[in-house]
């Protein structure tokens, strides 16, 4: 089953091209190199830079991609918004929720699951993302279709360029993976079948019964159906009953040896 | 409806502790303090270290932390993984799957879902997160009651503390917000009701067919099908609907003027 998801994701990523991101005015290269590096960590690798202050090539974004090699090299210049979202179909603008403008305005996840839905139909789409310090100009959200919000602590809302594309990335891969919630890392061994663990409920309960600790019989039965839960509850594997059989058998062999060691 | 729905989110948030974020032989100062300030960016505020390698208090912290002084002025000391988790009572181990280990595994979502449910019963939660270079110990990851995993591009797996912490801290927020996926923000004005959209269309239409752009009758009924669905898509508001009504007339009242200027 993981397999087989794994292969249908790949073959999406492969298929859906990602958004693009498309840094407007950025200030440090520092922080390109970083965003690059968050794009990457979500396969995400078209970065568009709209008249970085610092000039590109910047050693410096290089340094801070740590390995995000691609994305920085790939990276291409604009002179403006409008030509680096020229060929996108979908632009989102990665902003506060606008207090001045009529727009639609969608949380990072609804903007991802929107992106991944118009992506499959063949549509282009990016991120505009604003300089560090004041964030996008109200221009260029008037370019976008709708404004991406992040829901955030009000008290402390500020992220860095690196972070907010780090959280975009985060949920656009979201929508394309389909790593199970939770479930149980078994490594080489499997799950223990009910025989396996009816054997070792039975080999437990005998050697309960045998050294008195069920001796109370009007409450063995919900003695019994409290310990069988506690095993339940730990979805044991093959591996892992053996070891408790092991355990019971191991401390009702020896019992006058191990209680005179302790005297 | 916006504002009950936050004051109801306050509410909980002061109701229901955050996780505690425990950094496990963290290395340098300038992580610990990015980590604070992306753990405040979602409300979370229990930052605990064992055996940080530089010393405590760290100034490269404080300044690392961009305002979130509370987080690391808060912060506690503790000199084993053990004495760091005792008051806890649901522990995520925030790692890569494990490969030799017999472990539930949780995406973060799903994590955060699990770890709201537990705060909101009384149970204090926390996630560890291991050294930069090396990640968590295998003791360190036996003592957590799961694995915490972020899904993530397969060929650049590789995140830095603070981008941890921050992807939690935001899987941790969005449990307990209820922010619209999806809004329109009109600012002070208000949808437009249908009269006002309607009284719209039938000024637009009657310039139409003045000027000839509705001339041919079989194709008249879908044109103005068409035209409709382009307004009705854009869900205006009031004030836009003045200024289309505003546009139409201005287009239809003076233009032998406009005609002739252009000439």
């Amino acid at each position: 089953m993981a397999g087989t998801d794994r292969t249908r994701a790949e073959a999406e990523a492969a298929a859906v091209p990602a958004p693009a991101v498309v840094l407007i005015d950025p200030q440090l290269g520092e922080n390109i190199g970083t965003t690059a590096r968050a794009m990457l960590n979500f396969g995400l690798d078209d970065l568009r830079l709209v008249r970085p202050r610092d000039g590109w090539p910047s050693a410096k974004a290089t340094s801070a991609a740590s390995g995000a090699d691609t994305v920085v090299d790939g990276a291409r210049l604009y002179p403006s918004t409008e030509d680096a979202i020229a060929d996108l179909a979908v632009v989102y603008a990665a902003t506060a929720r606008p207090r001045d403008m009529i727009k639609p305005v969608a949380t990072a996840a609804a903007a991802a699951a929107d992106m991944r839905a118009q992506a499959r139909r063949g549509a282009a789409c990016g991120v505009l993302l604003g300089p560090e310090r004041t964030g996008l100009h109200n221009d260029d959200i008037a370019l976008a279709d709708a404004v991406l919000t992040i829901p955030t602590n009000p008290a402390f809302a500020s992220f860095n360029l690196a972070m907010a594309a780090l959280l975009i990335g985060y949920e656009w891969f979201k929508t394309g993976d389909e790593t199970a919630g939770a479930a149980l890392a078994t490594g080489r061994t499997g799950a223990a079948t009910k025989a396996d663990l009816l054997g070792f409920f039975a080999q437990l309960e005998s050697a309960l019964d045998d050294c008195g600790f069920l001796r109370v019989m009007e409450k063995r039965p919900t003695m019994v159906r409290n310990i069988r839960n506690i095993f339940q509850r730990a979805r044991l594997t093959e591996q892992e009953v053996r070891t408790l059989r092991g355990i019971v058998s191991g401390l009702t062999t020896h019992p006058p040896k191990a209680r005179r060691r302790r005297r």
